[in-house]
């Protein structure tokens, strides 16, 4: 996992939450949804294929829980995945927790309205819970 | 594998490209960018969290091998992958390919726009192709 940094853009817009086996975990910061973003610590990755398979397994595995996890904390009625990096090249994925009736329901929160910050303690609080769900 | 049945609505936007071990691979019938969906052929999934663990592994490999191909067969600078589900419950993975300038790049394809549906001869020869592709 040499030369791994976390892209700016993704630095700026989140929070840190943990580090697991194959990801950075953050909080994005954006209260209008529970989102998460899984970001490998590989250098270089941009696309799924370019992590080796023993890896994707892992993501994969990090997917899950991490929408687990969400489901837990916020009742989604929801879990949304995505792996776009049209406008970040670095390999990230998106977890996020949706309900009928939030900022963009039906459709995709990528690109969709302005981001709400959280306040310090919200996001605090979330986090903890977020940190110790199962 | 008993009870897949393919959702109503997938079955009306997309054409059959192939069966690959876990997943049913189809082909959105949109000419606007060269996209599949991948449907894991278990009955009643809805989350990731909804299949085993090995079924999920299956289908991270099934994701790489889709994007590996639309990478190959379109030359797209970007591939995006999605579950949402917020209108098709059934568990479904879009594997997208994207080139700057198309139709809502940078942003997501969902929602975006009204699907240009192939001519016949177009939609089959790129199956042909996708199905040669390696």
């Amino acid at each position: 996992m040499t030369g791994f940094t976390l892209h700016p853009r993704l630095e700026a817009d989140t929070a840190f939450v943990a580090d697991w086996g194959l990801s950075r975990v953050l909080l994005m910061n954006d209260a209008r949804y529970p989102w998460l973003i899984l970001v490998p610590r590989v250098a270089d990755a941009v696309e799924i294929f370019d992590l080796f398979h023993t890896d994707r397994a892992i993501l994969m595995e990090e997917i899950a829980r991490a929408s687990t996890i969400l489901k837990s904390v916020s009742g989604a009625q929801k879990i949304n995945i995505g792996a776009l990096g049209n406008l970040v090249p670095q390999l990230h994925v998106h977890v996020v927790a949706r309900s009928a009736g939030d900022a963009a329901w039906p459709g995709p929160v990528w690109g969709q309205g302005t981001a709400a910050p959280y306040d310090d303690a919200s996001r605090a609080s979330l986090i903890a819970r977020l940190v110790n769900a199962r």
